[in-house]
């Protein structure tokens, strides 16, 4: 299956799984998988899944107020650290399941009696055995070498494992059932995305920014734009960039970004209108809101997007956007150069 | 002071730094800071000390068994979250110590009694009131707009929560006393470091790569790049680096890579041979492990460094080499476009 196929399939991986969660929460056997509230999380991911492990961070503190951690697998792995994880919750996500520096760290985990999560996409593979609990991608074979369908199915198995701990309540469980249609909406941008594809076959550089929820998308954006487009592309939460690395701004640097309405609007409006203004950057911006989108260039958002829903359904925009932009670059989004697919540093 | 000067200042600084703490500690006061062991660490920094954070987090879960979390401000101050910091040791490290962000942290974590500690240039900013124990910096004025020594003296500071939650070895506070000699050496490679800048004058990109401790160096050098430089630098983790983003690997690309001898120097030889013999990367390797250096251009380190002590000697090749860098580009290093000194991000 190419890669445009698989962007395509997202709302049909994340109908089912909703529909599976809801069919095994009516079995009442859901919550709750721990026993007993953890001191923190720590979250074992490489690559695009720690791009999933940086939305966690964010959701697991704003909705269960817990401290998330993103694990350093080379502390055990290269120089055999036992960090105490006892009292932790500890959570890979990986695809395969099959990265032996992720599941040792959910080894050592088990070993010293935290509970432990599996997210993946491989329920018989060795993260999922080393793990006490498991949640199912099932987004089917990914078979095209960048990661698009799992990346939101992992985005939705972190608020799975949010809902695990505190409950949704039901306004939260009735945002999480409109993803599926907000994603079809989503995928509608694709004409547009090809067009200003275009507009940046020829860039050598980009900025992508991102705030609080944001960051993990603007992550992802960059990732995919340098394995499949390669594009070398620089992510930054604003509130960093607005520091050193604005230096350098210079007239026509592509800065790309994802601002959804919401509280962190407003600051990433003011820097977006600054580079404008004051640099002469050239924008790209995915939003809900008009204004946003008419600084410059921009890609609509379905309204009502942002906040806690918005990485699972911005980045399909940014998926498609980079797709068109890696044809358009003379490459093959279904042949991308040296990525291999399962990560196996040690 | 010009920022060359604050580069060579270093070695003076780590000597006031170390005689300091040897002094407290004949006075028998300097441990323990801590009531009890905490359940995890919580480290909040921006920019330059974010960098620092990083090496935190590898250097307490080595050394102390502490899984270390990089603190998310946003979730606090954009979202209103309250994560639990309770059994955390929570870090704030900002030269200015006036980081309104950081400055949230601290005091959210206060609120709910955790351990605090601020690491900073000024022991009466609002970061360090936050804070139950101050480590203070010592580093004098830092009057470039970049920072550098008090990057090193962050470092240090580090290294000092560390011994103060768990006492160094006497190996280990030899090791640490060897720090400003070292620091000495590394500064003699101006004259190499110089000559080697001009060589990648030109460049519109860089990656720049490291593993384990190496990673923090790595991903710092290439924040000076962008910062003084203006020259997209991409940090990786080798690990990382192996899967999707060598995708952007082609004939010509500048890979610098943090790379001394230890348990991390055959997996980052295997990466760099593949990316100099298959894809005609340009290499320039720190490090003091000549047949490293000899794969193409490089830059030497001091015998003996490397594992924890590495960062705080690494980095200063890495420094002058971005200084001539700057100077070769046609930039003025001490007039860095567009960067504030206080990171004020709410």
């Amino acid at each position: 299956m190419a890669l445009i196929d698989e962007i395509r399939e997202q709302p049909s991986v994340a109908r089912r799984l909703l529909a599976e969660w809801r069919r095994s929460d009516l079995e009442g056997y859901a919550q709750p998988i721990l026993p007993q509230r953890p001191a923190f999380a720590l979250l074992a991911a490489r690559g695009t899944s720690d791009n999933a492990a940086l939305y966690a961070q964010y959701l697991l503190a704003v909705r269960n107020d817990l401290v998330a951690a993103l694990a350093t697998p080379s502390t055990i792995t290269l120089y055999g650290a036992r960090p105490r994880m006892n009292d932790a919750l500890v959570v890979g996500i990986s695809q395969s399941g099959r990265s032996p520096d992720i599941v040792a760290v959910l080894e050592e985990a088990a070993r010293q009696g935290a509970s432990t999560v599996a997210i993946t996409n491989d329920t018989s593979s060795p993260l999922a055995l080393a793990a006490s609990h498991v949640i199912d991608l099932m987004a089917g074979p990914e078979k095209a070498t960048a990661a698009t369908k799992t990346y939101t199915a992992e985005l939705l198995a972190v608020t799975r494992l949010s809902a695990m701990i505190d409950p949704l309540t039901d306004a939260e469980g009735a945002a999480l059932g409109r993803v599926p249609d907000l994603m079809e909406s989503a995928l509608a941008t694709e004409p547009g995305a090809q067009v200003l594809a275009a507009h940046h076959a020829e860039r050598n550089q980009a900025i992508v920014l991102g705030r609080g929820y944001g960051y993990a998308t603007a992550r992802e954006w960059a990732l995919k734009m340098q394995e499949l487009a390669q594009l070398p592309a620089l992510a930054y939460s604003a509130a960093d960039f607005e520091h050193g690395p604005l230096a350098l701004a210079e007239p026509g640097l592509a800065v790309m970004a994802v601002a959804p309405s919401g509280v962190e609007l407003d600051a990433q409006m003011a820097l977006l209108r600054r580079l404008q203004r004051d640099h002469g950057a050239r924008l790209l911006v995915i939003s809900d809101d008009p204004d946003a989108r008419r600084l410059d260039e921009g890609l609509p958002l379905p309204e009502g997007v942002g906040g806690w829903i918005g990485p699972i359904i911005e980045i399909i925009p940014a998926q498609l956007f980079t797709y068109h932009l890696t044809s358009a670059r003379g490459l093959d989004p279904d042949q991308p150069r040296t990525i291999t697919k399962v990560t196996r540093t040690v």
